[in-house]
């Protein structure tokens, strides 16, 4: 069985299991978030109160943290959930936005990974060079590299990140790379218009976390989460009228949609995973 | 004149008296809620913080309040803004959001409802069923239970409810029931995607506190925004065209759509109400 | 060089330049402000801690500051991202979302004008009235008055507004009018269906402050963002087809698609602008 095939097993696991995956996440996508979990099969929660934080991810298949934007509340949260979350052997999927922009941004990542065991980290190249500890410029949440420049140099430093923290990492771009350490893959989907949407990062981590929720092997299921997302971009994206001027409104009314209708074949149809 | 006849008259109320409906909500639907009051005809504004909260329900004609997510500040606000409510007579509308899921949202709710007269609450039957008092498995804001299986007890539980809490009460899911105390209706509309959209519970909600701002029969204004829901939510859902791949977030475009062209000819044509 | 072709020229160094617009707004839509900011060609970048909200501003090219839903930190986070913006030259936007509202929406804005050196001033003909010092009405974040009924006393109020506090002045409505002190034009692009979607008027002060993010001249950025705003209401508002039901959601879809493909050939085919 290969890996896209895997992807559609676990895709029929998600349907069939409605997993709850919690998320203590940002207030500018968290909408777009919780509804592309629902379109996948998923069930979304969100809780960030210090007081309930923990009982939530208690109920929850998968957590989901996220720093688009922290408050002294969501910090503590994020830290007492990733905790409980490890104890109950659930995965933590970390999402670090903007890790470069701020100091406050590379200190709470820092103290999450020094605290609680990650499953997954998404981010992308210039977020995940930062947590590599490389110094990158930064403009805000977006990333000013791209794999496709240096395609061995991500390789690398993606293998020792993940060595080093134990943890699969995802880099997402225009190219998207994973690795769990050993095994490396590149996926080529997606649709230059995705930039052009706030959120699709955020969507693309609350799809890995979704698929985690529901599997051991969070290679495969970073690797569901990301080639989903390219999927359904291109779907969303080559539906697109641009005579009748449908830009990125559309766009993500559509995402919502192809995510929505994705299945084992759709997956088999449009892959385009090369191991490397 | 039949309820949806009175219905009808009371959408007409709201689309010339353009009540401004005050929210303390979560951050996850608000977008959502904002708008569908827009579309229904009302004015919503979103004040939360301890200092203006009181303010902004001193100019409301109703106030909703939504626990889905919580601070240490919204809470306050919401009980001393749902005191100022009471006060000025106007109607507290409350959506008890994943009560049974954390103790955190079972204690509010119980703070909200020992120092608050609330004229309607909101719920799935799984979050009905736990203010009741019963004990029920939770998963997350979702909804384990459908009033269908056991349309008796659903009617027995939110009678007695609402007696004891002098509140109308309104379970919502596949199948609506309505009551306050006395009176018990169902209603039979909406559609199967609503599931797969967030926030379609907190816009009811939202409709609920809309109508209510304009009317003092609170037992009306629950029937208007639950049955203007399933209806907006079946003529969105038949729109959709299945060979276009469209879905839940087509879906949701069209719902919007749905609320601004609601009429009393449309809500004849397909309310589903039923006097139990 | 007419004033219209200005605008296409400052849309033009917005797309090439990619300019960091970072926000300290509201929670209900900031989603829709990220996403106009992106569909313009600008990066829009959210963080409100009071940690990390002023290396934010450090690495931006303009700060856009809303009270839409205002807490204790992101109060504190305005203000003194405001003054490092002033040190360090780059304009910072203003959107006194109801300041007519409460009294501590009314008591932020002054101490924010207190402190901190304002580009563009934009807000509805009751937000700016209130803040001039007039006696207004309020119902939560709308207006109850237009410019139409009273051009000259607008006129008037602006001007004057604009020379007491050395900002631009943006008054958006069925009419806009925009006013540095002494050049005064009103624009009457637009289209009725906007007043029926919230976060219009958020969405327009994004637009401000990315052009603001680009040019020194903040008179041409407040009419670049305004027009721009208008204009594409307009175009989103012609395409709905009513026959169809579509309303406020096919709307606001439309809206982000309309602004996506506005170009300087746009600009001058549709543009209301006239000096008065």
């Amino acid at each position: 069985m290969n890996i896209c095939e895997e992807v559609g097993k676990l895709l029929e696991k998600v349907k069939k299991e409605n997993p709850l995956v919690h998320h203590i996440t940002n207030y500018v996508t968290v909408n777009d978030c919780a509804n592309i979990v629902l379109s996948l099969g998923g069930s979304p929660v969100m809780a960030d109160h210090i007081e309930e934080a923990t009982d939530m991810t208690s109920i929850a298949n998968a957590l989901v943290l996220n720093i688009g934007t922290i408050s002294e509340n969501s910090i503590d949260s994020m830290i007492v959930s990733g905790k409980r979350a490890n104890r109950m052997g659930i995965p933590v999927i970390l999402d670090p936005v903007g890790i470069g922009a701020t100091r406050l941004r590379f200190e709470v990542i820092n103290k999450i990974l020094s605290d609680v065991k990650i499953a997954v980290i998404k981010g992308n190249f210039s977020e995940i060079k930062k947590l590599y500890g490389m110094n990158v410029e930064s403009k805000g949440v977006d990333s000013l590299d791209s794999i496709e420049d240096d395609i061995e140099g991500a390789k690398n430093i993606a293998k020792e990140l993940s060595k080093k923290l134990n943890s699969v990492i995802a880099i997402t771009g225009k190219k998207d790379l994973i690795t769990d350490g050993e095994k490396v893959i590149t996926i080529d989907n997606g649709a230059s218009i995705m930039s052009s949407v706030t959120g699709t990062g955020c969507m693309g981590t609350s799809l890995i976390g979704t698929y985690s929720a529901v599997t051991k092997d969070y290679f495969l299921s970073a690797v569901a989460g990301v080639l989903t997302m390219g999927i359904a971009g291109e779907i969303a994206s080559s539906s697109l009228n641009k005579e009748r001027l449908e830009g990125p409104g559309t766009f993500k009314t559509r995402l919502m949609d192809a995510i929505y209708y994705i299945d084992k074949d759709i997956l088999n149809k449009h892959s385009k995973i090369k191991e490397l």
